[in-house]
């Protein structure tokens, strides 16, 4: 039916859904109003960029009046920023595996309270490039966590339940397919390590601690490009872990720094 | 000596350091004179929260003109907001461990480079309560995990180190004697749980996704309880591990929500 599921027997007998983070719900919005005719969800980690995203998609869908600014959906709340262009919704999710999940758990029922149909969510997030030229997009095909295995392992009630992290094929073939058209657009198809730390967690030499060496550290990366890794960021796991479980298209993409 | 620890021998070889998401850095700030008489930070989640904060506290040292705003010391980063008032720092610090890990790191370092001494850091965040009434405080003597242990399990190059999640005993009831003098203010040093997910990993029943039901999730929070938790939420067993491992003196309390 294309919509997108919630998998959660509870929510039916629920007078109200409160979507606290995101400071909407189904008493106080009119959610199919709002946004019954989303298509596109584009997220990614910092407010301003995804402000600036929607700025963009507005031009470029010819929606916008001449010096007209884009209305945070979700003013009330300093925890997430959302905007719209047209069927597109562009919303930011901080940083690190807890932050996107808590936003998408409430954009999920957003999607499903306000029954959009074929929506497809694009992750567009910087990320730290691994053997690739400085500013390459990598599209991801499968994320992996800090052992390079393609899981999500999430904590439900203090045991761990491991879910798949593939993302959809068909959309990163159609991604890279759309990068061909640009010039200058060095674009790849790769895995994608998640991690729960930025310093530590991926190598770096200059955070407060550091008990490594520098060879220590290129061993560890050069590991990680062995098994396929292309980038290095803190979202993919969970975000291709709960888009598979609520049938949502996703794909991430991360453009790299060295 | 009381100055702020880094154990990263590879700090003192670099010429220059960024502190990339606070937007500052030791070629382009003088951090000694912009941060040397730091006594006090203050983190939490919500920039808004941590701007009335600051506010809050120029009036109560007697620093605020009429009318006058708190300027966002990190003005040139979307990702943290930081303000002072006097001797206390007021820093956000986003939802999660992986997003008050980044700003711990680089706030570390901050107060490192500014040669501060005898600095005191407080997580003031909210948190949801366990078998406690609605608005009470609580002052976290351990922080633990979701499998109730004081510990925090940190992924350097793929291997798990893991560290301790104690918080200072002595500063702990000294900001329950604080307590104490003010009326009508429930406060109790308890255990606080600290998990990676607010929906599946805390027991909620309105995520997109929920498996169990009320009564497993009842008992889970039971056996909490019964170890001693008395909040949850999701940022203190790396805030407890951080400042342990570099000498500041921390303490978290969580104001709880039912």
């Amino acid at each position: 039916s294309g919509l997108v599921l919630v998998k959660n027997p509870h929510l039916d007998l629920m007078e109200e859904d409160i979507l606290y983070h995101l400071d909407l719900g189904t008493k106080t919005h009119n959610l199919p109003a709002m946004f019954g005719d989303i298509k596109f969800v584009c997220v990614g980690g910092s407010p301003n960029r995804m402000r600036e995203f929607a700025q963009f998609m507005r031009r470029e869908l010819g929606l916008a009046a001449a010096g007209e600014d884009v209305a945070d959906i979700c003013a009330g709340s300093d925890r997430y920023a959302m905007y719209r262009a047209g069927p597109v919704l562009s919303v930011s999710h901080g940083m690190g595996i807890p932050s996107i999940s808590i936003m998408l758990h409430e954009l999920i029922k957003l999607l499903h309270h306000a029954k959009c149909r074929d929506v497809t969510i694009i992750r567009i997030g910087t990320s730290g490039g691994l053997g690739i030229e400085a500013g390459s997009v990598v599209i991801t095909d499968v994320a992996v966590d800090s052992s390079f295995q393609p899981r999500f392992e999430q904590v439900v009630l203090g045991d761990v339940v491991v879910r798949s992290t593939q993302l959809d094929k068909e959309l990163a073939q159609e991604l890279l397919a759309c990068s061909r058209d640009i010039p200058d657009f060095p674009t790849l198809i790769g895995h994608t390590m998640c991690t729960y730390d930025f310093y530590e967690g991926q190598g770096r030499l200059d955070g407060a601690l550091c008990s490594f060496s520098s060879e220590k550290k290129l061993e560890y990366l050069r590991r990680a490009y062995a098994t396929g890794v292309r980038n290095i960021e803190m979202e993919s796991t969970a975000f291709a872990a709960l888009c598979g479980l609520c049938g949502l298209k996703g794909e991430s993409c991360g453009i790299t720094s060295s």
